[in-house]
């Protein structure tokens, strides 16, 4: 029975795979964009996204899901639901209409921030973050420090995508990082 | 029993309401502005929303819901998933890698212009347009001129709020809309 759950899960996510589209120089030159909105527009990918991320997850006492925008709004709260867990967005500045805590972090192209609401997370939650793709890691490693700043201490990250070789999982260093599609 | 369901129902609703946190002055002067963030945070309104939803459009035969870019990515997905149908983003300028068709339209404050990946509908699908707040209705009736271009004829729309005193749902004319929550 195992078995066979495998062969079917190995099926989905080579699927999956081949139907990421790949965008060469978006949304700069040299970037190789791997576009996920081609692999939402299946009903039963969707599902195995949310399904697979809550079963690694299950177990964990996730009490927050806590999406990047704005890719990791998509499946961010359908995780949420799944794993009873809230959600809880991490914007770009401005954004947030109440208080927040904000990180400033480097890009390959300069310098960018992120915002989180003050009383969206407390220390005793145990916070999932998400986001559609693993690159380099440093949105992902701000993210972290932004939900330290909030006194969380259990965290845990999942991505749709994982480019391997950009080695973003290095520098996310004693975070679980969780991915189902590796490039 | 459909009484104490209703009561339930009517409980949750009412709970709802008064978790969402009205900001004033955001983003602009005099702009009250309806935050969703703080009852995105329970589990059981994430549900509810997702739930109630999905009641109300069990039987449309919908192929694709489509989110408006960023608060209609949160809800949406989970709706999707749960009426056995694909997702896929409106978004705004620029975002979207692959190639679009658009539609500007005028705000309050300018011109604004919204996106679609050409190959994200058909003519055949079934659209629920989701996004979080109905106001004036501008935004929504640029998404539904904007999926028309794709040939899409059946088209729906669902909210997780709608002021009604803006009367956004006579913009909106002949398309069905369906809010959980009304001020």
């Amino acid at each position: 029975m195992f078995h066979v759950k495998q062969i079917k899960k190995d099926m989905i996510e080579e699927q999956i795979k081949k139907d990421i589209r790949n965008v060469p120089n978006f949304p700069l030159p040299g970037i190789q964009f791997k576009d996920i909105t081609s692999v939402l527009s299946h009903p039963e990918y969707l599902k195995w996204i949310q399904q697979e991320t809550v079963k690694h997850y299950a177990d964990y006492g996730i009490t927050k899901v806590v999406g990047l925008e704005s890719r990791g709004f998509m499946m961010g709260p359908a995780i949420a639901i799944d794993l009873n867990a809230g959600f809880a967005p991490i914007r770009k500045p401005g954004k947030l209409p109440w208080n927040t805590v904000s990180v400033t972090y480097n890009k390959e192209y300069g310098e960018d921030r992120i915002e989180i609401h003050k009383d969206s997370l407390s220390k005793e939650d145990v916070v999932l973050l998400h986001d559609d793709l693993l690159a380099t890691g440093g949105t992902m490693e701000a993210a972290i420090k932004l939900v330290k700043q909030l006194g969380v201490t259990k965290i845990y990250t999942s991505f749709i995508i994982e480019l391997d070789e950009l080695k973003g999982r290095e520098l996310l260093k004693d975070i679980e990082v969780f991915s189902l599609i590796h490039f």
